[in-house]
């Protein structure tokens, strides 16, 4: 059987340079590696990446837990937390729990039976108990854990900036329009600060809630009549994520029925949004993720890391909020 | 330190079903894995799944590389195949090449050297002969690759498709645009489609190609006004992505010196389709992940498996290619 020093005798270069390859460390130019892959078929030499690491603190793995892969705002924030961990030299384990709190436990206790090094985690677990208390590396994404570091946006002042757009807009019954959500999860302050800041102005603002379920499913278009129903004077809604906005806009296009300028504000900032055309807070996803990686990696090596990270959000005005009323 | 007799004793279940709930193997009831999983943190047992996988021929790991996971097509593709991973008992190492062929090589001895069972790729490295003649079990999405089982498409189908609808809406200078793509790559099979159909009716199309980095850059507002500088008849065009022909609807939209009722037809069928109302070629994109998940899960046992799966597309019509022309 070959052994690492075939590899080196083969290309010509030192151990340590076909072991800095194979762990992708250090700086090797793109040639010397094509050239160690090469020799490394021809001797058919795959060493054990898991034998080594048992013998090793750091698995150099890291766990990602997300509720859905293929929404956008997940696809983003995975891709720069992929990033990231490539840089650093190391690798991602996802997992996907579709929203379940016994699937996201299940998948918890599966990555540390792996030997990961940490955990990324976008929880949907509601007392999240599984992550408390604990000297195994966790970092929180979207919402807070006691004593698990977070990264979040300032979804509080991402909801003021949703009433401020509408009310400037010259809304004078805003609607809330969004998942029925908990003080756990990261929309809650959303709505907290949209509510507020309507308070503030003394503006009569209302809320429909649907059920998350509801988002992806047929059920909408019956949500918005029911909507219409019960506040016809609506003239402005905040949809609480750019995907829900691009639905609303595409189901109020269809039917003339519906008022046909109404003011719709959505909240994430993704592709989405420019592609239709909607005025949005845009949170700094792929900072999230990099940022994340980063205090996670940090935590691994024994660093303090701040408890919580707050990144700021922005607002971003496109045609779905018209222009703005002096 | 605590056994895996003690987590069965203080449940007061079996081994095996602590076995079985650690490996998420066999109809286990939440309730008793909540037990066990509470057992364990009470008792600070993690068991190291490596040290297990090293005297077992299966890893149960499954890689996955993509070029993109931040694309709702690979969003939605991996998404499947993280579910498929999950009911087949594997676990996926997601990484993304972004579209380097010398980084995707790099990630595939990775991979290799970490012990998976298998490989899922969306390959963009040209020769593709890291995948050539091996006993590894590798399966290719979306191209065919030498001696390699591959799910896909039916790519060429959905360029026909597309250019029926264009001519079928009236289009007498359709035009595809898209990607400059070769003979290795999905995209090939669509054009070639495209561009028989056309000529198979005689119709005048031409052809417009964009660099692959221009579909997220800020240069495709320029690439428009060349098009159309360059062949000012066009009356439809066939973007070869969904993401591509929003963005092109945008464009138009937002300048009024641009056709205003150009024919668009796009390829896909993801989520944005639908929203931003964009006529598209629909590939079965769950159902390729899906498929491919099992094509690789049976190579990994042994069982004979096609050399090439072809999913069927739809064509589903919607306003940006209007009502059709009798």
């Amino acid at each position: 059987m070959a052994t690492l020093k075939d590899v080196a005798n083969k290309v010509g270069v030192s151990i340590t340079t076909v072991s800095r390859v194979l762990n992708n460390r250090g700086a090797i130019s793109q040639k010397t590696k094509n050239k160690v892959f090469k020799a490394m078929k021809e001797l058919n030499y795959f060493p054990n990446e898991m034998a080594r690491s048992l013998s090793n603190k750091n698995s150099h793995l890291i766990g990602l837990i997300v509720p859905y892969i293929g929404h956008p705002f997940f696809g983003m924030l995975t891709d720069a937390i992929e990033e990231a961990c490539y840089l650093q030299e190391y690798k991602l384990l996802l997992c996907t729990s579709n929203g379940h709190p016994g699937r996201e436990k299940e998948l918890f206790y599966m990555l540390r039976a792996n030997n990961v090094a940490g955990v990324l985690v976008c929880s949907r677990i509601e007392d999240a108990e599984e992550y408390f208390d604990t000297d195994f590396p966790i970092v929180s994404i979207e919402r807070t854990i006691e004593n698990v570091p977070s990264v979040s946006c300032d979804n509080y002042k991402g909801g003021v900036f949703a009433a401020r757009e509408l009310m400037d807009s010259g809304c004078k019954h805003p609607l809330l329009f969004g998942n029925r959500t908990r003080e756990h999860l990261p929309a809650y302050l959303r709505y907290k600060g949209f509510c507020e800041e309507c308070e503030k102005a003394g503006v009569d603002y209302k809320k429909y809630y649907i059920e998350p379920e509801d988002l992806f499913g047929k059920v909408l278009p019956q949500n918005i009549e029911s909507l219409f129903r019960d506040y016809p004077n609506t003239d402005g809604i905040f949809a609480t994520s750019d995907v829900l906005a691009a639905r609303v806009i595409n189901i109020l296009g269809e039917n003339s029925a519906y008022p046909q300028n109404m003011k719709v504000v959505g909240f994430d900032g993704i592709d989405i949004s420019e592609y239709c055309n909607i005025s949005t807070v845009k949170q700094p996803i792929r900072e999230m993720g990099d940022l994340a990686t980063h205090v996670l990696t940090k935590r691994i090596n024994g660093v303090l890391v701040p408890e919580r990270s707050i990144l700021p959000v922005t607002f971003v005005r496109r045609k779905s909020s018209g222009p703005k009323k002096d």
